[in-house]
């Protein structure tokens, strides 16, 4: 296994959570693969809820579940005492387990013991899977777009998410292609990006969006941000593996300073896409920015219109916020299927 | 233990090898750290030689030895069976191991059980140490000086190792910061950077090149190159991570494609400088790159002498080859110190 293959449907287990916040896993998986969760699973106090059935393990066997997922975080990502009786139960019942959490599965002897007994798998997704190659930069067939960002946490993995099921609703084959470890839980597949060995970010990258047919698209969940001082090199390997054909910028309105590093201001638009395209031509002469996905959260309706009004008047660029405006942001996929006629494979000698 | 501190000196173990290419480390850490040898050490049919005496662990104990250091390796990176008892006898006599190979020195029983019994450390260079953080992009005090390259394996650990003897030779205040294994085990420290998780790589570089005093240079060995489609992430983190000052460009004359990447044609000296320079602004507004270190060894040395003023009138930098023209390469630092007295920490507001 070089990248993660889940098995599923998920029974999403949410413990004892009553705060939505812990449950951010459980709730983005229910939202953004619906067809991969069959219930849910709590403990006593419970109150958080997906909305789906409530399963004992047992009965989401019977329903064709195939794992438990994880669907929670206590504080610090440990694994709580009291949850293992369920996990075991659900070994027992022929469901493997899926989790995130920093503590690994793997590295708790009951539950390594019974996975072992009854024959079932641990998946923790945190870990990166072993015999990662190293980067080509050989060209691929089929299409590709990455989401990249001004900063970290604005919105490049639900930009993803939303431009995979546009392209689908398009009746365009694509794929949403996972870098994290939520996003693999959602797609049941990815690596997770930011813990791989350096040397092996860019060839990770290439094996997570293989040759394909010339029309289908790979959407690929960015990472970090070429102008963050910690996490810019992830940011980098990750675009010259993605080998992206389009970029859509990630931004959130209003943001002046790197998230949790004042001392850095963010680049401005202009300058995000200038440096992304640049060290993008390496491995595709060809890439574009094609869109801006603006995150307007935190503004009112008014305020979040003229936001875009802005950018797109200042870039000349598609711009929409994915959450707030999912119609005029699936659009972008337009822009992208116009342009995609003139995406040719160009040898690679920029 | 968060970066690599090596016990020295050492006994450099040259197996039985009879072909200096398999030798490179023993002959490497001689060559640029012969205050940390004592002596050498041969199995029976050995002749590639440092010069060092010859030595049995017992005997290098006694002349202060504190590890013995696989200064060979064998095809694949193993670790030979037939060297087990010599190492033994090393761990027994009261000497440390420090390895390279890809065999872990803790994962041969023989070893970890007899470092357990003797309470004597096994160094595994290849594995980065843990507990490493990310990085925060703040100033430090110091001057730094990163080598960067056009592409791999052309010269950037010898030329920061040419640097820092030159720097010292001025009776300026300098060290070689090591982060590749040949390089940790001459500079007995160092982290090895493209071994280090992504995520953690700019903070391993901040970490490798602390506060210093105001007129102390940090000669930092470089990785990869930016214009590699495998590994630039790797340069960009230790790029950012390292805050230099200043950079000296590492180019081979006459290469006009990667190593093994036929694909792609090197970037232009032009094109190298001012892309380092770009990405590097962002966390340090003045560094600027001063010299160019040529690597002219499959030239003659009229060809060489023309590469090397090719380069200088191209780009009105001082260029040497530092194994060819040792004495010009050390002006180099003249360079650096006449620029520092401008050097002032700024804010880093990029």
């Amino acid at each position: 296994m070089i990248s993660f293959e889940l098995p599923q449907p998920y029974l999403l287990f949410l413990a004892d959570s009553t705060e939505p916040g812990f449950a951010k896993t459980a709730l983005g998986v229910k939202d953004w693969a619906p067809e991969r969760c069959v219930g849910e699973l709590h403990l006593p106090g419970g109150t958080v809820t997906t909305g789906l059935p409530e399963l004992t393990p047992a009965q989401a066997y019977e329903r064709g579940a195939r794992a438990l997922l994880v669907g929670v975080a206590a504080v610090g990502g440990a694994l709580l005492p009291q949850w293992l009786s369920t996990l075991v139960e659900a070994l027992e019942a022929g469901l493997d387990l899926i989790s995130g959490l920093h503590t690994r599965l793997a590295d708790v002897p009951l539950l390594a013991q019974t996975a072992a007994r009854t024959g079932r798998r641990l998946f923790d997704i945190r870990v990166p899977p072993k015999g990662l190659p190293t980067g080509t930069g050989r060209r691929r067939t089929g299409k590709r777009l990455l989401t990249v960002g001004t900063d970290c946490a604005l919105g490049k993995k639900y930009t993803a998410l939303a431009l995979t099921r546009a392209f689908r609703a398009r009746g365009v084959s694509a794929d949403f292609r996972a870098t994290g470890q939520t996003g693999i839980m959602i797609a049941g597949a990815g690596i997770p990006i930011d813990a791989v060995v350096s040397d092996f970010v860019a060839g990770a990258a290439e094996l997570l969006s293989p040759d394909n047919e010339a029309d289908h698209w790979d959407v690929i969940e960015g990472q970090g941000s070429l102008f963050h001082p910690a996490y810019a090199g992830v940011s980098l390997g990750l675009l010259h593996g993605s080998q992206p054909d389009v970029l859509v910028l990630c931004h959130e309105a209003g943001r002046t300073v790197l998230l949790g590093q004042p001392g850095f201001r963010l680049p401005s638009l202009v300058e995000a896409i200038e440096l992304n395209l640049l060290l993008a031509r390496r491995v595709n002469p060809q890439v574009r920015c094609l869109a801006v996905s603006l995150n307007t959260s935190h503004l009112s309706e008014a305020a979040a219109y003229a936001a875009i009004r802005d950018v797109q008047e200042q870039l000349g660029l598609p711009c929409a916020d994915p959450l707030r405006h999912p119609v005029q942001f699936a659009e972008v996929v337009e822009t992208c299927l116009a342009y995609a006629p003139d995406l040719q494979l160009a040898p690679v000698l920029s």
